[in-house]
């Protein structure tokens, strides 16, 4: 025996590829193809200016930036959680409000974290499948009719690697169907033409919405994501999150984060122009053959019916373009392409023309 | 019955208070006097002219910072993993190495945050009493003496709050006992005049060394911290790290810690002043009566005969000095007093001098 056997072991997931080259068009990790609000430059102007302060614990409730937040979604601040990323929000979810014991459910395609910190922290689940439209079917999820006593529900609107987004009213029954569980609605994509479930958080006090920087808000680079909900629940995800780490957000994460938030204007502007492009991408594809469900994040879930993933994956790579692919059975057929700016795509349909000689 | 039943419930850490009023001289949370390295100003107007590379994903490896680190320690990039704060890397640590059901040690009077991981992570734990002079005594961890498996050792060099330091002896005599074990030395404060056991690493596959940016390096604002130890371990801590968040160091956080790492000098400089400032400092406190263990920390445990930890705390907050203490019995009637500038501590010196009427 030694020291090894006690280690926690696990099989970390695999994020998307981080190419090193220049001239390579990444469309695999769903970063904002646009630069972060202009503020955000003003803000790392006035932080050298307090560099100084650097020597100092941030404040622990980065209260300029849930005021931000508070501000711009209308809630309390009270009602708002910040974290490294929404993965460190959602990690800390699943600690704090799904240990129970009975297990937790989503949806059988959906973001692979899921299972990983479920693994992690011992917690049972049931991976749903999607509907034949890779839609979330709401009766599969109350305890009333399936018989199945559940420990919490998780999943993202619009659903990732699909991109389908589910109505309100689908989750407002799974909300209503399930009070004795704590159900996350993962918003990670819900700025690209969604409608979000926060105010569904004013009626129900066991839901919680979770959102991030890094896509819409164009700062993947800074880390920080937020969870909102009723100030009890946010209050339990502080309890746990000051037991680990009273301090997680620093300095610049506070102070550009707040910049960011606080540009409505060019946020619109630049959300609004990711949806024109994902459209007009879409009827690109169509014309080609492809198939996909209809998204609504900044991303296209696509596979052709003469062409398989692989080979796709690997010709669009040839010609510098990265885009994301997994060999998982049920989704090995699916290209996951990131909307990047009109050029950008455009030269995708380009490449994709040339790869399948249609459109 | 509801969803609160579901969750987990903690008491957490309460960390010092950060007071908001001016005129305050703050020596409640061990921060540096000084401010960070010039080269992390010069990093910030770096930043303002890559803020458009905050809309990408930062380097999930934060390369820059740990090849840095490699550089300044002279061990090889692959030893060393970083985190947001040294207590996100050793609650870590804990989740990945203290797994195993048997109780992990410490001692009895050391950093409250120990107990609070265990207890999250439900790791069962003894504390070990501290020795009259409030030191470690390595037979307490010796299993063949002791006769108590345990399931991991954690102990701050210098301790904290007493600011005592073990020799490397002792430290590798709890090593050398415990090869079944990890054995974390959570050095926050060695960098004022301590000897790290970072060479004990070359010889010992199960010890790992935590530091921070927050103390020496004036840093708290940034959040960094990092662990060092043989590749194996590193390893393991890298695998549970990625399957959380594969994304914790943001892109300041990478350019601006390497800018501090790489001006040894003045680490040298302003580490060196607080370390002539503490001698100083101690000498006073003796001349007024107070009894204090002798730390090797950027901080003084001191307690009077003659007048209660409560009460010398509460005269210092009314003379706008702020100071830690603890209302818990062992350690109640105890100050721990940072070490400021000299014109702080001369500060503190004469608000001691009044109160008390000595020295």
């Amino acid at each position: 025996m030694s020291w090894e056997s006690k280690v926690r072991r696990t099989v970390p997931y695999t994020a998307g590829e981080q190419p090193k080259e220049k001239n390579i068009i990444k469309l695999n990790t769903n970063e904002c193809p646009y630069p972060p609000a202009p503020g955000v430059r003003k803000a790392i102007d006035e932080l050298a200016l307090r560099s100084d302060d650097l020597r100092l614990y941030p404040d622990m409730n980065a209260a300029d930036l849930t005021d931000a937040l508070s501000a711009f979604y209308g809630i309390d601040s009270s009602r708002i959680f910040v974290g490294v990323g929404s993965d460190d929000v959602l990690a800390l979810c699943f600690l704090t409000f799904f240990g129970s014991g009975d297990p937790i459910l989503f949806p059988a395609i959906t973001y692979s974290f899921y299972p990983v910190w479920a693994d992690l922290y011992g917690i049972p689940y049931q991976s749903i499948p999607l509907t034949e439209e890779m839609g979330i079917d709401p009766y599969e999820y109350m305890p009333r009719l399936t018989g199945v006593k559940n420990g919490g529900i998780i999943f993202p609107n619009p659903n990732a690697p699909t991109g389908v987004e589910e109505s309100l009213t689908t989750i407002e029954r799974i909300v209503k169907a399930n009070p004795d569980s704590v159900v996350i609605v993962d918003e990670a994509y819900i700025d690209f033409g969604g409608t979000s479930a926060l105010p569904l958080t004013e009626k129900y006090d066991n839901l919680l919405i979770v959102q991030t920087f890094s896509k819409s808000r164009a700062m993947a680079g800074l880390r920080v994501g937020f969870a909102m909900g009723n100030e009890k629940l946010i209050g339990y995800l502080k309890d746990i999150k000051f037991s680990f780490n009273s301090y997680t957000m620093n300095l610049p994460s506070i102070m550009l984060g707040k910049a960011a938030v606080e540009d409505r204007e060019y946020f619109e502007l630049t959300t609004g122009k990711i949806v024109k492009t994902r459209e007009r991408f879409k009827e690109e594809l169509r014309k080609m053959g492809f198939v996909f469900p209809d998204s609504r994040a900044n991303f296209v879930f696509a596979a052709h019916p003469d062409f398989s993933g692989d080979y796709l994956f690997t010709e669009l790579r040839k010609k510098n373009i990265v885009v994301r692919h997994w060999n998982s059975p049920a989704i090995k057929e699916y290209l996951r392409i990131t909307v990047g700016t009109d050029e950008q795509m455009d030269a995708v349909v380009s490449a994709l023309r040339e790869i399948t000689g249609r459109g």
